[in-house]
């Protein structure tokens, strides 16, 4: 076991040995340093790609195909933080530079040998965003006939651009993603336009359900340049987050169109650009952007279940995405069908206002108490006590980035032990009442099912106890065979009856949102997105080592997709937008180890 | 002279000893700690009340008067930043406790005796800000019958507030001042109102004319609790301004009404409350609020100066604060009466748009470059290197409040000994022009300009430039005797054509504004704001030790005057906060040494 001094001496020998291998161009002895377990998650610096190179083989191809171009130089050690074990591995931050641009990464040695290596590009060589020492001056000393000032300035800009200046960029979607993104562009000067359909940011939060929280805390969910307040609550009700979306649209100068749909958009290969169709307050305008970035959420299309007998029901029926509030419904019989997120906020929203309520649970769901949830899982990287201890956002973004996604599992699983015995009683009462609780395959519990198949979770807020406590009723392991009008059929046989069904039944992949814009054969160019290839229900592989698709090259020229909850729309806004930039100036981009395609939805 | 590790003991030795003088009651032993030039600033925590206590005898009254009350313990020597030498004298921070509250401090030694001590109240036991760690949930855990969800609770309490409940405070004035010390007032649920008369929140600063970009760069002008983003311009233009406040003011959530004129208020000395008739979107509104603060801007009412001819003048002419454009005046004979700040940059428009333009200077200037101001004024405390350095916005102001008024023209006379060597050439060429030059009375600056007149400077930004080009020409000691139709008779003869005459002839003091509101004998009672009594002209004794009026209890029970530039307005907003809502809570607030009225204008 090496002590923390040594390991910091060792962390420099083994970055002086890579330093120098990589320099002559001696990609075996570059190999000869990774262990036989090793990982290499690269973020654009080298591969111009999201990509995870797993064992030494795969790293050795890499650098056999990428080497040569990225050119890196420049290693060192950080500082602070300094070298450091963390239980029993040595960790190390670095900084490099290669042709493009800066990068950041994160080191961790097991036996003198690297066992993951993270590697990101910060900034590219001349393209430094405007910021800090670099800021914009604001004004140019001297006087001098200036035909504009700033409010004219952007007012004219924003006239031109869409009509006669051309965006490089169109993103398709104004929520937090196509707004993180905008503003790492528009801090990199890439001329962007953001579609949004709704009639004003943040839109997309407000029409959500009425009780809706968010249920990440603040410190993970930051978004880029500007951060929350100290005074902004630990869960942020959605109506706040749609106000700062808003202002944040404004005050970072953000070229947002409301009220505005893209309709259509195809790509021509011979001019290499996007031809784009989008009503903006009704009117049809055209677009050519280069690059087209889908940015329309983690969920796309609402899977819609089409139930027998349901032109016979009638009482209400309709999709989780749909529902506002339970006020119309004191005293009435409530059906949710599905036991995720959507379902248990949903089901206890309806029993506030009084309504009877019974969800069926058609499977095992991951529950998590928030508290519990707050403190395993969130506090060493996003607290209050991570940021006191230096652990800016920044650095947690890279931190948690630097945990491959095949390693990922085995440290949740010992998590959600903790997690289990922590709340042993609680898991104890949701059980009794029939409610059918579960981990996941691998017991590796609720972020792991997010990154796999983004469902099968709830984050407790109260819901559970309601289940608990039969405030809510549960029916498990069954689905509605048959409407009828005042009632439905289950698969068991049982009949109940029903003034309203919720479906919480789900969503499509993202790239279906693809199939009406682009075409069909586009959304099956591009394929699935998200989700690891790990082979669990809803996760078929091969295993793709990164979600599919994400903030890189897809399997379509200049289609792009964005987004993710907070934490990864603004960490990855920045991969995205160098990525971007990059095209935008010219400069080359040889990516490496472009994803295939194995599903389309 | 003491070494940086010597001093640190040398500070903990003197804290201690102040200590256990304070704790014993032992005034005499406690006014012996300090030197011979002594100065005490106490922001609060000690006085109740903004004052600069000098010499021993005024800090052993002071101690006398208050120490039983305040009862202060726990200090303690701060070890980030830690004791060290500044210029050979040692610069300690400390933290404490007094019954009501905690304060920080900064204690600076000169062999061995204090020589400035500056404490300040940092917030109320049992009232702390709800932030960082104590920042609000957002959600109760577990569901519940709610009544409401954020936005419904947001919009009831607005709804109510100035209706069904009365605010605590009201705030006359929606600059960044009210709504620095709204935001204060929020964090400590102080209810409370903004009055703003214009039609949206940023108005005071889109209103101004057309170039307006601040004078003072960014590191200087943060709000609290919300800093501009890194990469915010150095020096920020009118609307950008306007839009950051305008947003600060709804994510903030403040109770802030746009199109709403405070007519009349008058205190009811026997329900100790304020009846204030407001003008609400044309509608009249009654509010009856406990404590009632001005800030309206530290310049009152224009300066109208009546000129003898005016009624046959065929040009325009008005006052500077009416300016918007220089756009009509092309080819046109322009006449800017004054050389201070506003006369500078109106000038500079003018010349811009193509006028002609004639400087009438009454009196010297004193004019800084920018670029030379920002590295020899502001570099050490307000910068990109100063953050970098550890140097926060809080720690930046508390160290700026650290200097008494009485020694802060020394220092400055020597840093404008220093801008006049660096920049000879540039006054050489400035004072060639005829343009009269000076550097204050006592050649101690602009900043020292600023505390004491409010006026007669200039920060330069380019219309410098011009004057000394002679682009725009400059009369010296000359006023306007007459006017004629077309043109301007001067008091040493000479006649001018003139189509436009802007008098950029200052404003009166702040108390000013209180005399259409609540009556002529308030404004007496309270008397002139700012200035410090240094004996210059339009600054005439006696000597103040602070500025007047401002932050602090005044001459009218609950009347309070809040404002000054965004640095003002940001640091001192906590301290009347902290003021107001000790009297809403009841706490004892015995106020020491509460200003004496001097002047009324």
């Amino acid at each position: 076991m090496v002590e923390g001094i040594e390991f910091g001496a060792q962390a420099r020998s083994w970055l002086s040995a890579f330093d120098h291998a990589l320099a002559a161009s001696d990609v075996d002895a570059a190999v000869r340093l990774f262990g036989d377990e090793c990982f290499w998650r690269d973020l654009v610096a080298f591969t111009w790609n999201v990509k995870t190179l797993e064992g030494r083989g795969e790293i050795e191809a890499m650098l056999r195909a990428n080497l040569a171009a990225i050119a890196p130089s420049g290693w060192r050690i950080e500082d602070d933080p300094a070298p450091h074990l963390v239980n029993g591995v040595g960790e190390a931050w670095l900084r490099f530079e290669t042709s493009a641009g800066r990068g950041r990464g994160v080191l961790r040695l097991k036996d003198g040998k690297a066992w993951t290596l993270l590697t990101t590009l910060e900034e590219l060589k001349g393209f430094e965003e405007r910021k800090a020492e670099k800021r914009p001056m604001g004004t140019t000393h001297g006087v001098y006939r200036r035909e504009r000032n700033w409010l004219e300035a952007k007012q004219a800009e924003e006239d031109a651009l869409g009509a006669t200046k051309q965006p490089y960029c169109l993103i398709i979607g104004g929520g937090q993603g196509g707004i993180a993104l905008g503003a790492r562009l528009k801090q990199l000067d890439v001329p962007t336009i953001i579609v949004e359909k709704n009639a004003r940011a943040g839109d997309s939060w407000r029409n959500r359900y009425r009780s809706l929280v968010l249920h990440d805390p603040v410190w993970y969910d930051h978004l880029p340049y500007l951060k929350f307040p100290e005074n902004w609550p630990v869960f942020a009700p959605k109506d706040k987050i749609g106000d700062w979306l808003e202002m944040y649209v404004k005050v970072m100068e953000l070229n947002y169109w409301t009220s505005a749909e893209c309709v259509r958009a195809a790509y021509d290969e011979s001019s290499r650009e996007w031809n784009v169709e989008v009503r903006r307050d009704g009117r049809p305008v055209t677009l050519k952007p280069k690059q087209l970035v889908f940015a329309t959420g983690a969920y796309g299309p609402p899977n819609e279940i089409a139930l027998p007998g349901a032109d016979r029901f009638e009482g209400q029926i309709y999709h989780s995405s749909h529902y506002k509030t339970g006020k119309p419904y004191e005293g009435k019989s409530c059906i949710v069908v599905g036991s995720n997120s959507s379902a248990h906020d949903i089901a206890a929203d309806l029993w506030e206002y009084g309504a009877e309520v019974t969800m069926l649970q058609r499977s095992p769901t991951t529950v998590v108490r928030s508290e519990t949830l707050m403190e395993l899982g969130f506090d060493a990287l996003y607290s209050e006590k991570a940021v006191k201890s230096g652990i800016t956002t920044e650095r947690a973004d890279l931190l948690f980035a630097a945990t491959p996604f095949r390693v990922m599992p085995g440290q949740q699983i010992l998590i959600y032990k903790e997690i289990r015995k922590r709340d042993a009683a609680f898991y104890a009462r949701l059980a009794k009442s029939g409610f059918q609780l579960d981990f996941g395959e691998d017991e590796s519990g609720l972020m792991m099912k997010a990154m796999r198949t983004g469902s099968g979770y709830y984050i407790d807020v109260g819901a559970s106890g309601l289940i608990a406590n039969g405030d809510i009723k549960v029916r498990t392991g069954v689905e509605i065979s048959r409407l009828k009008p005042r009632s439905v059929a289950l698969t068991d046989g049982a009949e109940l009856p029903a003034d309203l069904i919720v479906l919480a039944t789900g969503f499509q992949s993202m790239n279906r949102a693809v199939a009406p814009i682009v075409s069909e054969e586009v959304a099956d160019k591009v394929g699935k997105c998200w989700g690891l290839g790990s082979g669990v229900a809803n996760d078929p592989g091969p295993w793709e080592g990164e979600p599919r698709n994400m903030w890189k090259p897809t399997q379509q020229e200049a289609l792009w997709f964005h987004g993710g909850n907070l934490h990864l729309s603004r960490h990855f806004s920045l991969f995205l937008a160098l990525q971007l930039k990059a095209r935008m100036e010219g400069l080359p981009t040889p990516v490496y180890g472009l994803q295939k395609v194995h599903h389309k939805s």
